[in-house]
């Protein structure tokens, strides 16, 4: 497969959120690349209208904004909590004028192990943002995370868990793939196939270290990993996917290093993916 | 549900190999287990032979020895090794009077990033060891390992994965099951059902710990975790799983402190749940 960066965007976590996010889009366009997927801190400096003028300017799509989530709670008060900091979030994304809305849904609540019902109340949750998000042109993006963020970060935690949740809330709900959270999954071809290309809202990439020092930030930037990366693209292609890929990795190695090195590192390796 | 500590067996493991398997097995007699599960490395200070005599003098039951795997290689001399190594280990088990060898089949061999065919070699490799183990009394009981060791302990990684295994290979393969590993799935009741109790080897509890702060060795005590082990215990126990309960827990933190006090807080937690 011939590459070409302008099919690459860069999730701002990557670069560790040492630049504001103009600057970062500045050095994406700069680097050739065709995307970026900001977070929703990086708009706390910028305004999302503000975000939105100065990517288009840049030359850059806008893919995504992360994140909505931690949906699951512990009674009434912290949903409508949680359930008006989602709506500012999907407010948000419409401002950025980004297709989806990707969501960490939560993992179990504290002092409960109950994993159905956090999964319920996940389903509970986006159906209430579904009708938040009608006619914005935001469209949500339930992201399976891996199974050892099941405790503290999210409940669902494969393709086909993610799609259960979409096919509870709306048809036009969709999932956020990450090699990350999936490479291991025998069922991953099954789960592409159930999720039709129209509801892949989006492909992220990076790689996964052996051994992986941190549970939550010592991800491999590709190429430095056991992920099969060329075969899981393919894989995703075939299920039609044609959208952009986004790299995403949280390091603190590579959060700490010369965003620009990072960023032209984030190309080569890109590129170099059969 | 009232407990016994007649139906809990101790994995070695757990006082973090501090005292002989004569001296573990004697503290686990008197604090009333029913059974233990030493480690191959148990077995080089103690014969099997002795090891079973001792324990059965104490009033145990030898549940299964750990362990058989690391079965995928880089190719036919490594393969003939393993195969070498795994032969001693089944004949281990016999001489120990184990009813089943507990397989950690290996995660990717250095570099390949070939899952599927990871899976094949460990099929192939049972097949030879299911042949070694025959007319031994020994099952190979196939241990499927949380997705976060799929890079580099265990390319099996949910119930369903290990029972595709079980089929490849023979009837009387089974699988050992392990809390720790396998209480995020949503598809593990699904996988219960198609295990049916006789090819249910075993059964592992300790607790996921939020944060874990090791991938290996930071498990929980019972009770300490977020796993939902009273409703796993009663999933396993309606599947019609009707053997001892295992505990293993891997842990600086536990595998640190005075067997004896570990031991003795193992059989209260094990009690305490409902």
């Amino acid at each position: 497969m011939t590459r070409s960066l302008d099919r690459l965007s860069l999730n701002t976590a990557t670069l560790g959120f040492q630049w504001p996010l103009d600057r970062v889009a500045d050095a994406c366009a700069k680097q050739g690349l065709g995307g970026i997927a900001p977070w929703r801190r990086d708009l706390a400096a910028l305004s999302p209208e503000h975000a939105a003028r100065h990517i288009r300017d840049a030359g850059l799509t806008v893919t995504s904004l992360c994140r909505g989530g931690y949906l699951t709670h512990r009674g009434p008060a912290e949903r409508t909590q949680v359930l008006d900091d989602n709506r500012r979030a999907v407010d948000e994304a419409a401002a950025l004028g980004a297709p989806a809305l990707c969501f960490v849904v939560g993992g179990l609540p504290q002092g409960t192990k109950d994993l159905e019902g956090s999964r319920a109340q996940v389903v509970d949750l986006l159906r209430a943002l579904h009708e938040h998000a009608e006619g914005t042109g935001v469209r949500l993006a339930v992201e399976p995370l891996h199974p050892m963020y099941a405790g503290d970060r999210s409940c669902i935690n494969t393709l086909a868990s993610a799609l259960d949740v979409c096919d509870a809330v709306a048809p036009d709900v969709g999932v956020m793939l990450d090699a990350y959270h999936l490479w291991w999954d025998p069922e991953l071809e099954h789960g592409l196939a159930r999720a039709r290309p129209d509801r892949v809202l989006g492909w992220q990439i990076c790689d996964w270290l052996v051994p992986t020092k941190d549970m939550l930030n010592d991800r491999g930037m590709m190429g430095d990993g056991v992920i099969d990366l060329s075969g899981l693209d393919r894989l995703v292609a075939e299920a039609g996917y044609d959208g952009i890929t986004e790299v995403e990795i949280f390091s603190d190695d590579w959060g700490r290093r010369d965003p620009a090195e990072t960023l032209q590192v984030c190309a080569e390796r890109f590129l170099a993916l059969s």
